[in-house]
């Protein structure tokens, strides 16, 4: 399996991202990394590998990069030739920790669209209470979104979670204001009514305040709402965990106690870590796309490629292929 | 000053209103309540006070109930009462810890909205880090919104905000995905259009991740996402409490560590806690229309109670209805 990686994206390119690809060269012998970047820089932290190549370029995208126009414009850009790597044939899957907006572009305009599905969805795993985690797609690869695309949502989350989270039959949330089924917006009645209907597991609507309870495996949103809830999740975390510390660092006492409680503190800091979680796939694209967090260390990155090659191996665009295609016959037979 | 409470509305009615209610009467000298709901069932916890009086109902809307009918067939339940006794002009503003969609209806259609508003929005105030909170509406009130609709959001917001928390011009902010101007949906583009040319403190778009930072002190968005990023606010906060305790308790050692910092958790999670905050303010009704959170305890009931004093005092019903009519004249004028 050959995996293309933008080496020059994130706030800690190339370092990070250069040892979190020689971490799982080291540990999966199965795949074979293309590092995308400067080469002069990037080996700077990289002394040769046998499963590791570098693929030069100096063009980069910015994270303050419109991101449609820097796509088209910058076509030798890393993140762009990582993309052409997959588009060519040459690699089966790509990953960058840069700029959001562009990832989607390059994975929408080079990659390209599996027939069958309207819209890709970006999709993140975010941690839960009894640390299984759940999907959230889409947090914002669209703004805006009609009922038949949250389906599909719904129906390419169900086949990662299934092969990749290793969760037979996942359960399907509609992330909605209530849970009764008449709530909502007419794109969630449309939506309920939609997923209802389908094959999949579909738990109804889930209430945001539950999210992190672990009430669905699979929870689908229009991209302008998941991105708020993700947004939201991750500040107000932030936010309790800076207030904690200033607690915490309040007075001497306080700071001695806190001294002991530093290892368990550390686990519920772990546990809330985005960085053990891997990175937040592309789905309804011909190949596996995956965003790393834009702060990736080497682990996130490493969580990343791991994730990336389970997609890979588990066939997971076939599978969503697959499963577009049934749907689209099962609904023109009714 | 006159104000009707709801005495059965809530998880913990009638005991924790009548014991909030009692401690209001005895502090403000300027109010007279009235509680209204089952005499006897009130008298258990309340032995008489000169400022307060009972209105005596035994019908009652519960949290189940679905909110429009219950409203329109349940005419002496009591947070109809207590709205009608605004409506009828025996009570200043109503407060209940009811349903909350059944005080919605209440205040649309016994209370009535101002000419000039074209939506009533519910309003909490969330937590900050500096701990001078912020506004946060529509949270539900309507879950879909036009652009006009997020404008005068933002134009009650800022009148309250300015009398009730005593901040000159305040920041009013528009909940986005990102903070560029032409980030988002149609709507958010049209409303942040809006709001440029206005006449309020308009400080662009504001990122959910940043909210707790204090980043605006009134941000505007529609319905069903304010009520997302209520609910994920609460939920992932009430998670990370939760999972911290796990982490407090994990050995004998973290135990006896976690001990000592009692206090110093106790005041983080005060900064957390609503009960603080008062309660959420329907703005755009003919008088103030309060929802005390569900879970009230007497503190909470005090303060929705202290808020809504303030609300009335201040005159901001008036002054709503005066900044509509300014905005109406400016649009025809120009």
């Amino acid at each position: 399996m050959r995996l293309a990686i933008d080496a020059m994206g994130g706030d800690h390119a190339p370092k990070e991202i250069v040892l979190g690809a020689i971490k799982a060269a080291d540990l999966f012998s199965d795949i074979q990394i293309t590092l995308v970047g400067d080469e002069k820089k990037i080996k700077e932290h990289f002394s040769g590998h046998d499963r590791i190549s570098i693929l030069h370029t100096e063009e980069v995208i910015l994270g303050t990069d419109e991101p449609v126009r820097a796509v088209r414009r910058k076509k030798n850009a890393s993140m762009v030739l990582a993309a052409r790597q997959v588009a060519d044939g040459q690699a089966d899957a790509c990953i960058s920790a840069g700029n959001t907006g562009a990832l989607m572009a390059a994975g929408l305009f080079v990659v390209g669209r599996i027939e069958g599905i309207d819209r890709p969805a970006l999709a993140p795993t975010l941690p839960t209470i009894g640390n299984e985690g759940f999907l959230l797609l889409d947090v914002g690869a669209n703004v805006d979104a009609k009922p038949e695309h949250l389906f599909q949502y719904g129906l390419m989350g169900s086949v990662y979670w299934e092969k990749v989270g290793g969760t037979a039959n996942p359960r399907v949330g509609l992330l909605n204001i209530g849970t009764e089924e008449k709530k909502g917006t007419d794109l969630t009645k449309q939506a309920y009514a939609l997923l209802k209907e389908s094959n999949l597991n579909f738990v109804g609507n889930v209430e945001a305040r539950d999210l992190l309870n672990g009430v669905a495996d699979v929870v689908v949103t229009d991209g302008f709402t998941g991105n708020m809830v993700l947004k939201t999740v991750e500040g107000t975390a932030m936010s309790v965990f800076k207030m904690l510390k200033g607690a915490l660092t309040a007075s001497l006492k306080s700071k001695l106690a806190a001294a002991v409680l530093k290892p368990d503190l550390k686990v519920l800091k772990d546990q809330m870590d985005y960085s053990e979680y891997g990175g937040a796939a592309l789905f309804g694209l011909k190949a596996p796309v995956v965003k790393a967090h834009g702060s990736s260390n080497a682990q996130a990155i490493f969580s990343a490629i791991r994730q990336t090659r389970e997609m890979v191996s588990n066939n997971v665009t076939g599978l969503i292929k697959q499963a577009a295609e049934d749907s689209a016959a099962a609904r023109t037979e009714s």
